[in-house]
């Protein structure tokens, strides 16, 4: 324990509060990784197996992304944690040759594969690609994780499904902790970070004696694990109300998944530092446009002879150079490219509402976001 | 016809042969028109939808094309030359403002759409997309490229079948010279560069006798059509043998809808300027790629553990920044990124091609083609 602890504060790594703001718990400030900086709060587009789906390494680093997250889970299906490690890890093999963060496949194993026996120790399952056989348990992930060579892995945890009722919760709980330990003795580089995960869905008890655990154990950063999965928007901010105080001041924290414009806001001013979500890719894919005054659904018949951008004022290469009647043509006529611009701009809006966070705290001015962005205060679904 | 012949000398556009070779009928030469210079033999990737399909604007003109081609049954059919045209044109429209050519729609016609009735006027047909019924003849082919605004267009053209009886080919013929001066006569814009296509099918006689006939009645360029649809490499290369001598040496010659590097070459030694082709981008989003040694088939297994680009010495991006082994995995993955990359990559190699030929017909090295781009020698099938 004790050996990570120095760790942490080698030259490698760090990460320091830059401003604390005094109207809420929003912070501002900035991890150092070998492979660069991240501001946070920050937001990291999802590349699941080693792309952010539809466009380049070099697009996603033009939207001011400065962290991408792996699946840990979909790596090790396709093409496995050993071909990439033989292929130079994950950075050198997807072209990303900045940050990354891999999960720590639980939440997919959870979510996708065919349970076959979840023990004590770990989970028995069969691939939803080719039904194989796999065993995920905290050694194998971070084994895995040491392989794919990411400069921030998770430690395994069990994402219980919500609602679920008290025993599960808590067995939930347990495993987790448990899980927790058996990562951080199994972690075997120096050049990455390992976080831990807070489980305990919307039990505040449960999930403050998940983070004291954790924060016994002592992690490099701290993870909000299993919101996001069903719950209401304001279950899912009480209970980071009610727990981020109990995590270090000086660590990052990371609320997995999220999210909708709304709850990223949210949750900055209840002290969240990083964030991951498939939402500006997915949708992008789905036709749906993210803007400051709130989301465009692309195939609209509205935009079939409109010249305007899809967001005025918009920086990225997508409202620079193309109308929202190509775009909607792109998407009536199946082409490649709607999903292609569609996602660039959704990438670039979602680096612009955490670029405009972190020039707003340290001001004390973060209340001015509904009213840049009153998409912050829409409730949309997932498109 | 002497209006046209005017106006093809003033400013907007010309033609200039600047080396002719000495060892076979290539030519080097340049294409001025209002929107850039074309360098021929010039490739043009095709954009059939008004998108090159999987890549941006940006990349298409950064892997070097001067000029796409749309099609004009496509895009008349999706969205309509009346929406492009109040978006701007093709080229505002698809955010490519370079120069751009349309086909007739012929072609797409008579292969996708179902045909209803044929007469020496022109074609009823369905949608293949909705069965909506259509009409297309010379009058309204020109209408809609006027609208498009691309920078050359094309007179409307039946394309006979291959093989077809002799009398087919020449109703065939005949009504592509009688549409060939209902096109010239219908066509209104001064800032459109307006070509014939011969047709004939592998009938010289036929082919001589069009050809004859487009040059009476005067066009800015002369296509060939259809070639490329069922017939061996040796007899299109000696259709083209045979009648590019009967084609103006001070007007650009365009063989549409070809081809496999091996058939650019050889035409391009029958005095062949433009070309088009689906094959860069349709066989890269199949994962074939080109190189100057042959295909790769990116989802091969051999290519699982390669850390070699697809081509060494390539200086297109996917090549400076992407294994064969990443290359695979996206495909196997079905991830929109492998059909990008490839898509890129093959748009260098087709455009590396198109330059090396530039570059010896001035020293009248031709014949070392064969000997650095290997591929050329096969007939490898369409991927």
């Amino acid at each position: 324990m004790e050996i990570h602890d120095s760790r942490v504060d080698c030259d490698l790594f760090s990460f320091t509060v830059l401003h604390q703001d005094s109207q809420s718990k929003a912070r501002r400030g900035q991890i150092v990784t070998p492979r660069g900086l991240i501001d946070t709060p920050a937001f990291m587009p999802v590349g699941t197996a080693g792309t952010v789906k539809g466009v380049t390494p070099d697009q996603v680093a033009d939207s001011g992304a400065q962290i991408v997250l792996g699946n840990t889970y979909h790596l090790q299906l396709r093409p496995s944690a050993d071909v990439v490690e033989q292929l130079g890890g994950l950075q050198k093999f997807s072209g990303w040759l900045r940050p990354m963060l891999t999960d720590s496949g639980g939440f997919q194993v959870f979510s996708l594969a065919k349970i076959n026996r979840i023990d004590d120790d770990g989970v028995d399952f069969q691939s939803h690609i080719d039904g194989a056989r796999m065993r995920l348990d905290a050694a194998t992930s971070i084994g895995i994780q040491n392989k794919l060579g990411a400069d921030i892995i998770m430690a395994f945890d069990q994402c219980p499904p919500l609602p679920c009722d008290h025993e599960t919760l808590v067995v939930a709980v347990e495993r987790t902790m448990r899980w927790a330990r058996q990562s951080k003795d199994a972690h075997q580089r120096e050049d990455q970070w390992l976080f831990g995960i807070v489980q305990g869905g919307t039990d505040l008890e449960q999930r403050i004696r998940c983070a004291e655990r954790l924060v016994e154990i002592g992690f490099d950063g701290y993870a909000v694990g299993g919101l996001s999965v069903g719950e209401s928007h304001e279950e899912m901010i009480d209970v980071l109300d009610g727990l981020t105080g109990h995590l270090p001041v000086e660590r990052p924290r990371y609320l997995m998944g999220v999210g909708m414009p709304r709850d990223l806001y949210a949750s900055v001013r209840k002290g969240i530092d990083m964030f991951d979500c498939v939402l500006p890719t997915r949708n992008g894919r789905n036709a749906y446009a993210f803007t400051a005054a709130g989301p465009l659904k692309m195939r609209n018949e509205a935009h079939r002879l409109s010249d305007q951008p899809i967001e005025e004022g918009c920086i990225c290469p997508t409202c620079a150079g193309f109308s929202r009647g190509y775009v909607r043509h792109l998407f009536i006529a199946g082409e490649m490219l709607g999903p292609i611009l569609t996602t660039i701009h959704n990438l670039y809006f979602f680096q612009r509402l955490m670029k405009r966070m972190r020039e707003l705290i340290p001001s004390g001015e973060l209340e001015r976001i509904p009213h840049e962005f009153p998409i912050v205060r829409l409730g949309a679904g997932k498109g």
